[in-house]
């Protein structure tokens, strides 16, 4: 399971702040804190400051590298000519969040996924929109990866993101969601599966309650990558338990050091 | 969901001292505890006071009908004889548990069963012990279906219990479990699949935790009843949950009137 830390994203006030006054010491912290908590990429995000995005985020990503050599980054922006300007900043092979199938936007993409070595998160979605169903997810995926696939890219680079609804607009979202990405599962064998988990409880109380039983049960359904907050302790206790019941974590070793390390809630 | 409550149980210190003292008011207050969390059923176990199980199980059911006489008790003994002594005290239709497929034991359940109208819960086991896999417990399921329904058992009244090993012993034990649960699902349409959740978690810290992701899966693999106990928040918040994400609350209705309630845990 590959854990994005999502808590680098200016739409957090702390963090707009933090960018708005150049303080790299929060930065810092920040990341530190994700990687602490099991965060293997780190998603970077400046999209609410639209007057700046390229500037701020070729910002986070200085500061960051610098900090953390080592470290590969998530870039984060829906929009390709941010994700193009601030490629010179990155050092390691990004992972690129994302594109899609609509036509403009996979155009764009195109040069810059050619250009450079990098993963990929590839919604689910063309110039229809939303998909409709399970099925029409399916035949996106499939068209977005022999569309990514033409491009010279390996599946192995891919992270399909099945697009989550939220389960209080429409009560089959879950099941649609678990069935997506089975069908993903079956039908592409290799690539990745990503989602973020907050769209899915839009809406609802109590969200990140919701939010840590859809990530359950996605990962059953074959879900292998996540952007999330590592932070969440009890998010990130209903992951280690989660892996000790899909037999991905032999012998229960991380769950019994995790649970050593006073790293789960009760 | 059918939710079995276990916690009337001689096993527990203060249920076995309340026997003991003939304490009709602790008993009362901890089956009321159960059904204002959502209990639909009631477990009795009585089995740890081997010299005095008869008699001390009789007294439960009678102090429990006297105070609830519309609640459904679930008799709970692994001893057919045990099971046939008490029933005279029953007036509503019970939950017996349990039978399973070994011969002797079924052969002492059967008379039993014919004799009085009852849900069964039917451990998918039989005289070669535990089932080696997923697809000897199908198996087994389906041979005890066709037995139970040769006595004359409408198979609604059937709950199969998958008879769930421990993941610190076997790694594969959830994988297996939930492989079981579907297969059974997929063969027998119309029968219910009943478990308890400690199993799972024998051996491991933080079993609590792991018992509830532990049902989210389980209920995502077909699982439509459980023995648990009601009166852990958390346990009930995830199952609250589940049930949003796997369309089994319609409009989040449940869920959000839990959470009005003040019964989710954050």
């Amino acid at each position: 399971m590959l854990i994005v830390g999502e808590r680098i994203n200016t739409s957090r006030r702390q963090i707009n702040e933090a960018v708005a006054l150049r303080d790299s010491g929060f930065i810092y912290s920040e990341v530190k804190r994700q990687l602490d908590s099991g965060a293997d990429l780190i998603d970077v995000n400046a999209g609410s400051r639209r007057d700046s995005e390229v500037e701020d985020l070729g910002w986070l990503i200085d500061v960051i590298q610098h900090e953390f050599p080592e470290l590969r980054l998530c870039i984060d922006s829906p929009n390709p000519d941010t994700l193009k300007q601030v490629l010179e900043h990155i050092r390691l092979p990004p992972m690129l969040n994302s594109t899609t199938g609509e036509k403009a936007r996979f155009k764009a993409m195109a040069p810059i996924i050619e250009s450079r070595e990098c993963d990929i998160i590839a919604l689910c979605m063309d110039d229809r929109g939303i998909p409709k169903g399970a099925d029409q997810t399916v035949e996106n995926a499939v068209r977005l990866v022999s569309k990514l696939e033409r491009l010279g890219m390996n599946r192995q680079r891919i992270y399909l993101d099945p697009v989550i609804q939220s389960v209080s607009t429409s009560t089959q979202a879950g099941v649609l969601a678990f069935d997506a990405i089975d069908g993903i599962r079956r039908e592409l064998e290799g690539v990745h599966i990503i989602s973020g988990l907050s769209n899915i409880s839009f809406g609802l109380p109590n969200r990140s309650l919701v939010n840590r039983v859809f990530l359950t049960l996605t990962m059953h359904a074959g879900l292998d990558a996540a952007i999330l907050d590592p932070s969440d302790k009890k998010l990130m206790s209903e992951l280690a338990a989660a892996k000790v019941l899909l037999n991905q974590d032999p012998w229960c070793q991380a769950f019994t050091r995790a649970f050593r390390e006073g790293k789960l809630a009760p």
